[in-house]
């Protein structure tokens, strides 16, 4: 697609489990709201017919043996639809996108936690985005540790042996977000999601209004 | 996935429409019998579940509104999920493995024809096959007037107004062939497809013998 067509903002927010990006995407749309700034607030597959058909393909617990590499074209194929049908509609039209996770999370879950590779992932992902990155992306950063006493604390449960068992792996999605907030530091902001959520929501609309919203 | 762990013998078909694909496998099937040459015949998506769940999506009919990439990133990963749950098994046992149509038809079609761009299709598929790239690529090269008129013989029918008003569409599909030939000249050999099954079949038993099967 060609970047001059463009006309939208591009917002994406990243972040591992707690860091409690649903509640503060939410909070920005509000504040996008207040401002009158029309926006889409989405996430894939989004209600794309043939991004859900694919994400069921995915998911359905009969495919057992799905190999890792499968798994992430069929991501990028779904992201692919998603970016045509919604983003880029909404883009073109001149309005603001805020997309609750894109191409960095593949990176980082599939290319790194699980060891595809950063840099594989990325070529792979470069045709299904077609240069359609995100103007700007907030990584919520929090430890593994309070990040998922959140979950346990919204759950009313303790955190159990399963949640621990699975802390490396959280420790390797944080460690990888910190590899893309190196490699990608001229879209990406860190955002310290250990905060309160009125404080996060204030760091990053401070952001946005020094940045990508400054002239609207 | 380390060449070093492969052991058998990977021989790929290419061909446009009534370049007789079919009918020259079969009989290259039946002759590494008569040698005695253990061998898988096979083509995407080839009775994997998630292949044919994953080519469910890309023919229905009523997923119009498919993107090219997206359709590109589909095939892609059937192709994954066949090559690591059929063709990686069979190879690594030693055996041969024919395969009817394999990544250099995506590149054509997808690639060339439909306009997407070789390299790019190519660099995503890539991440597809991790390296596996056939020993050896047959490409049935025919004049693209002559291939449909076998097929409307064949079917007992003339040539319609479809057929025809697809022939561009066909010289694209030849003309793509024709640079990948150029492009991977290590692995691909052409064959004119224009002659009889018999003589076909001759000409690519001699290349096997004097190439691919010289040590079998």
């Amino acid at each position: 697609m060609n970047e001059n067509r463009v006309r939208g903002k591009f917002i994406t927010l990243e972040g591992g489990e707690g860091s409690g990006k649903t509640t503060v995407i939410s909070r920005l749309s509000a504040y996008l709201d207040r401002r009158s700034l029309t926006h889409l607030l989405t996430r894939e597959p989004g209600g794309i017919e043939i991004s859900e058909k694919i994400r069921d393909i995915i998911l359905d617990p009969h495919n057992t043996a799905m190999d890792a590499r499968t798994e992430a074209l069929l991501y990028a194929a779904a992201r692919r639809q998603h970016l045509v049908e919604k983003v880029e509609p909404a883009l073109k039209a001149g309005n603001i996108v805020l997309c609750d996770r894109f191409v960095d999370s593949s990176l980082v879950y599939q290319g790194y936690a699980r060891g595809l590779g950063i840099e594989e992932v990325w070529n792979m992902n470069q045709f299904a985005i077609d240069s359609l990155l995100p103007d700007v992306t907030f990584y919520l950063d929090i430890e593994p540790e309070l990040g998922l006493s959140r979950i346990a604390a919204s759950m009313e449960r303790e955190v159990n042996r399963l949640d621990l068992e699975g802390l490396a792996f959280h420790h390797k999605v944080r460690e990888g977000y910190r590899k893309l907030v190196e490699l990608y530091s001229d879209r990406m902001i860190v955002i310290d999601a250990s905060q309160t959520p009125e404080q996060i929501e204030k760091d990053i609309i401070q952001a946005m209004e020094k940045g990508i919203l400054k002239d609207l």
